[in-house]
């Protein structure tokens, strides 16, 4: 294991941890949970994987551990779903110096960063990402959500773990599917950030398809670095940290539309980046050539990115909700470049709309 | 109307405005609200009595208006209640930059702070409280709640409003239990720290009885005045904070196992006082005639001190689940003297048990 990264957030603070065999070091977790209740809030697939290893490991490390499991799934990211959570904590008297231990993907970080920011007004937690989604995206930053039936992570807070431990040994029994969903974020963050790191996932492609465990740990350490590099500059979403969100507006979108658990986030966001890098073609930023030379990596990731045929309308209605808006206006994440990308804060609405309708 | 009063909380800081006809004035909204979505959250009660007002003083503050109407009672301080103002605010398509402003009592004001807390991961909020309760309380330092069937308050967060406006003219048509429930809180704060304002109250329960406005406005403000003191201090409750709970472990407990909405929060209040200065009697700390004094005092203010006869293991069932609690040990807070309260940390579990038992 080489050295933590560190995000630096002040008083809040935080180190992601990056190797093998992390979630069996209970030295990791030690000053962390000793003495104190550490509940492993988990999904019904990911808890007969790792959750008596990482019970093991917290035991060893001077907890009392509880085990709370959760349906697996983006439509359970929910306030049903939540609320279990609390009525387990409550019945086993958890008190505030609990820590929550969030083991899982996307959606049990979400739901168990989001337990940790209100239960009790706020206690601890830690994040242990078993996804390549989550690992290099929603376990760095401190956001926290669950849905609501009009709006994708409408609900929510920003609430800073303890630490991040991302194991690359989680990885190994991720479905196809959803390890690719992964590789679209990796992709984003060179899109956005890094035209070197874009260039080396495209000559490594292969070793990241067969998970090699060297590429995948550069990986996801250069997407944590660039995150929390970001991160740290805004941590409430005023300005850069927008940037996070090529391809989310569009990719939101299509989630919406198609319905939550239809189609993978990572997937939504692939196809939202290269539309979205086609627009900021259409729109002069960037050469065609460009927009062409993303959508190729993400297909060779095995990502899709052609857009759903929805009518215009239905665009603009699903992005109307996106949170980064003000005021009627839409904020789109366009690129100026490969590498380098833009927070348009009035993008141009009827162009878009000419745009979406094209196809 | 005299000088606001400062909460000092650093970035957080705000203000208190005490005085009356505060919320015809435009001029006090005006840099909070104009250009925004402002939306009113009060309830079915509170609603026909000032929101038109507030609306028109929003309105020319120039602002969208919405208004969001809540069942009344503490029986709605639920998710259910939280999540029709979401549905609201997203049918509203109301963006990050959306004041929610809570017009109501004690209620009103912690769902309105905990839908400011979670809405799209955090917006600002107003406080505008109508009960001598939520003046003095509940709009004062940024805790935000709704109750869990497991236990009170669980579920919340700290989020500190804009400022807060505590106008005199509201509390005209308070019903006198409710009147009466805010002057426990009164009366706790010359407790718990200022005997010669304690002194003041004594002299002054006629005047405040009978609402004449100066009376009242001295009275808001001094305890405002304190409950900043302490909140400035401790924002985030891990220490001085808790004296504000004098008479709300015996309180809490008293609610829950009588059932929300049976008892108002500050008569039970009143009798966790007198049953928290009665113990602080037994224990050595104060002569048994100071307990009678402020018993005396919360009886002359018409509120109830006989505790309810419940088995001591009701009792101690419900103060376990407080949320001060650390790893099976009972925070009291007690007083060392008339004006002076004490955080105790590890409470003598037996003899609370034996005082109670005792009745």
């Amino acid at each position: 294991m080489s050295a933590p990264l560190r995000v630096d957030l002040g008083d809040r603070s935080y180190d992601i941890h990056i190797g093998t065999g992390l979630i069996d070091r209970a030295s990791l977790f030690d000053r962390h949970v000793r003495g104190r209740t550490a509940a492993i809030v988990t999904n019904e697939t990911v808890a007969p994987l790792f959750a008596p290893r990482l019970e093991s490991t917290l035991a060893a490390a001077g907890a009392r551990v509880l085990r709370i499991v959760l349906p697996d799934g983006e439509a359970h990211k929910t306030w049903t779903t939540l609320d279990r959570v609390f009525e387990q904590l409550l019945l086993a008297q958890a008190d505030r110096r609990t820590v929550l231990v969030a083991l899982g993907g996307g959606v049990v970080g979400d739901i168990t960063g989001f337990a940790a920011a209100t239960y009790q007004r706020g206690i601890a937690h830690v994040q242990v990402p078993t996804t390549l989604l989550a690992q290099v995206d929603s376990s760095v930053g401190g956001k926290t959500a669950i849905n609501h039936p009009l709006g994708k992570n409408m609900i929510g807070a920003f609430h800073q773990p303890l630490m991040v431990v991302a194991d690359m040994d989680t990885l190994a029994t991720l479905a196809p599917r959803e390890y690719a969903a992964g590789l679209a974020e990796v992709a984003k963050y060179g899109a956005i950030h890094d035209i070197e790191f874009l260039s080396w996932i495209e000559k490594n492609a292969d070793a990241l398809l067969a998970r090699e465990p060297a590429a995948l740990e550069k990986a996801v350490r250069r997407s944590c670095e660039i995150k929390a590099l970001i991160v740290a500059r805004d941590e409430r979403e005023s300005g850069a940290r927008a940037l996070l969100n090529f391809g989310h507006t569009f990719g939101h979108a299509i989630e919406s539309a198609a319905g939550y658990g239809t189609i993978l986030h990572g997937e939504a966001v692939a196809i939202g980046m290269a539309l979205a890098a086609r627009f900021s073609a259409r729109q002069g930023r960037i050469p065609e050539a460009d927009a062409h030379r993303l959508a190729s990596l993400l297909a060779r990731l095995g990502l899709p990115v052609a857009p759903p045929r929805f009518p215009p309308g239905v665009w603009l209605e699903y992005m109307g909700r996106d949170k980064k808006n003000e005021a009627g206006r839409i904020t789109l994440i366009l690129l100026d470049a490969l590498g380098t990308g833009a927070v348009v804060k009035d993008a141009p609405l009827p162009e878009i709309e000419a745009f979406l309708a094209a196809g």
